[in-house]
């Protein structure tokens, strides 16, 4: 086919438009249909059910050069992909022996016969179809052409879904610029949507979007034309008058970046956190190698393990209650001296539902940082339920970190 | 309007279509309309693109009784949907002079005098429409009629789109019953697929879907007519037949029940985390009142603090290596010495990428038990990347606690 220009990606469970599962593929395959200049108009979840999934393919592959379907090719009953494609188009589909005889293992391992027959139905192949063989599982992917261009078929579990996706776009050229990426911590969305475009003036070659998440607002600038190097120099330009409150422009997440910088200074982090439970702790070693930097930590929630973990002086407690700069500074110092490491944050707030008071209500949470200059605390007061308030509580301690390590 | 049978969901934004942002308002949404007997048949996610807005707009308010749409009712630029919705339905927009004029306080707010000015087309109101005033954030939803019943706008942010959707739901009857969902652990999803057809038979007034993500497998059984008597029936004989792998049937989470059975046992718990890097403790945090049961724990990450902390002999890391039984058994008995808790759970790895050896490969995980009986280890060889092997050992050390204070 002709290089395709537009796409739709179309989700097959009953369970998204049920509400039972967050489509994630979507996401996915958007990411990486972009990075090959394929420009995707539509994203759409429909039932496990046939007619309606006819109907789609349908409208889609009426509208778009490519379509990509995920889910609905497997084993069982409700798995209705393979024979909606068939209606749709107007073809029809054939066992492919090749297939069939891979999936024998598969079936043999069935204690029930149903099941076992039920197999090998992922081996029915629409005519025409080029067949991508599965890496992981045991649905294999299928790309039929269409009058427009093709509709790819790809199993529905994301880790089975992925190389099958790779195996199709690998080997196509590269569109335009990938999108640059302006990730930003402790700013607000407005702010940096009047930065960005006071440095992109009314230029029409680069498209700007602001996303926000809990402590992490992002500045997305897209190639219309301006071409890589032109897109690097802007996304530098508003880099720079972010300043600091721009933690990275490379994709990196905030863990990595503490991560980094800790490396580049050699200095080891450590954690003791109470109403983040572990979250802090969780972010970093979530970074494969953390552990060239990232000691450990402490998860005190009770006061007792405060004191018997990290030293924390029952006094302190006792006269300021554990949500308190004195506690936080004692709980970040604590961690320091227990671990030995470099650099320890420490995070204690009132996470919700329970726990508020008129002085110190739901959502403040009071952060400690300990290194080699001494020990500080900082205070924030957070909108939301109890997720909402530990998200935030964990980019801000994360934050925290960072900016340490530039100081140090 | 008549009551509506049928809905879809219209997700507004550029990040959607292009995997910079994953869409969790669907999932939310068709959640609350089933709860009202509404069946959500496709969910669409769409760029803030006018011309392609207005095109799903008209075909979906053609095809179904009720289209909610999220997202593009900001101030910005790229924020199109109220125009969109406005030339879909061929109907006009007029300021509403009581939006506007509380918005006042929000645009004296902005020191730039066109940020200051673009709050105000929040109050653009389409002719007919009734306003669902905003809760958190600025822009109002509103609920247009329709030819087939109505189109509801709601804010994007999922914080602001909740309490509005929940304004719009409010005072319907509810629909067929709830779906029974039964969460289940250490078993697989086709052995839950047959015991369950098993149980149900041929019968056709509930639907069955099984649902897996990693170490937390769902049985759903649909309401199709059976009523809630025996569709509560039905669901009590399946998670018979299923037993102890069945650790929930009333929407508790993992964590939940861990924590609910340890406050039953008046046992407290605590754990102590290497590869997991504080994700256990951060999943039992997540429960509300958790400090009750929860008392905390240590992130040991590096070997010098498995010692430090948790009192692991030295000679056990050399001899044994920190990922071993014996290794895990003394971090799950050190947690619960140092802690003073009834039951600690610990839980020693290899999440990868790096680390793997030929006879400890990536995704060997070891976890310990220690309890008033004793200690005990137990390993599981997960496959997948490292953020799938510590999803999988997080769930796996909670059901090891579950398991574990069932027995006590």
């Amino acid at each position: 086919m002709t290089v395709p220009a537009d796409a739709a990606i179309v989700t097959v469970g009953t369970e998204l438009v049920r509400g039972l599962a967050v489509d994630t593929n979507t996401s996915e395959i958007a990411r990486a249909l972009a990075a090959v200049g394929i420009d995707v108009r539509e994203a759409v979840s429909v039932a496990d059910d046939a007619d309606s999934l006819v109907a789609h393919l349908r409208r889609c592959t009426a509208s778009y050069d490519l379509v990509v379907v995920t889910g609905g090719l497997g084993p069982t009953h409700d798995d209705v992909t393979r024979e909606a494609a068939a209606a749709a188009l107007g073809i029809s589909m054939c066992r492919d022996r090749r297939i069939e005889s891979g999936l024998a293992a598969v079936a043999a391992r069935h204690s029930d016969p149903r099941a076992a027959e039920q197999v090998f139905v992922q081996a029915d192949v629409l005519d025409g179809a080029r067949v991508l063989d599965a890496v992981l599982g045991t649905a294999p992917g299928q790309v039929v052409p269409t009058t427009r261009g093709e509709l790819v078929l790809l199993p529905g579990p994301p880790r089975e879904m992925r190389p099958l996706l790779e195996a199709y776009l690998s080997g196509r050229p590269s569109g335009p610029a990938a999108p640059a990426v302006l990730h930003c911590a402790g700013v607000s969305e407005s702010d940096l949507q009047m930065a960005a475009q006071d440095v992109l003036g009314g230029r029409s070659d680069i498209e700007l979007t602001v996303l926000a998440a809990p402590g992490d607002v992002r500045v997305v600038l897209f190639d219309r034309g301006a071409g890589s190097t032109e897109l690097a120099a802007v996304s530098a330009s508003i880099a720079e008058r972010i300043g600091e409150s721009c933690y990275s422009t490379d994709g990196r997440s905030l863990a990595q970046v503490v991560l980094d910088r800790a490396r580049v200074a050699r200095v080891t982090v450590a954690t003791a956190e109470s109403c983040t439970g572990g979250l802090v702790a969780g972010a970093l070693t979530e970074v494969p190698g953390s552990s060239a930097v990232y000691v450990g930590g402490a998860v005190t929630y009770s006061d007792d393990l405060k004191t018997t973990l990290l030293g924390v002086d029952p006094a302190l407690l006792r006269t300021f209650g554990a949500v308190s700069d004195a506690v936080a500074m004692a709980m970040a110092s604590g961690a320091r001296d227990v671990t030995g490491a470099g650099l320890a944050v420490s995070v204690t707030g009132i996470a919700g539902p329970e726990g508020g008071t008129a002085g110190k209500p739901v959502g403040t949470v009071w952060f400690g940082v300990a290194g080699a200059e001494g020990v500080r605390a900082e205070m924030r007061r957070f909108g939301g339920d109890r997720h909402f308030v530990r998200e935030r509580a964990v980019m801000t301690a994360l934050d925290l970190l960072r900016r340490a390590l530039r100081a140090g």
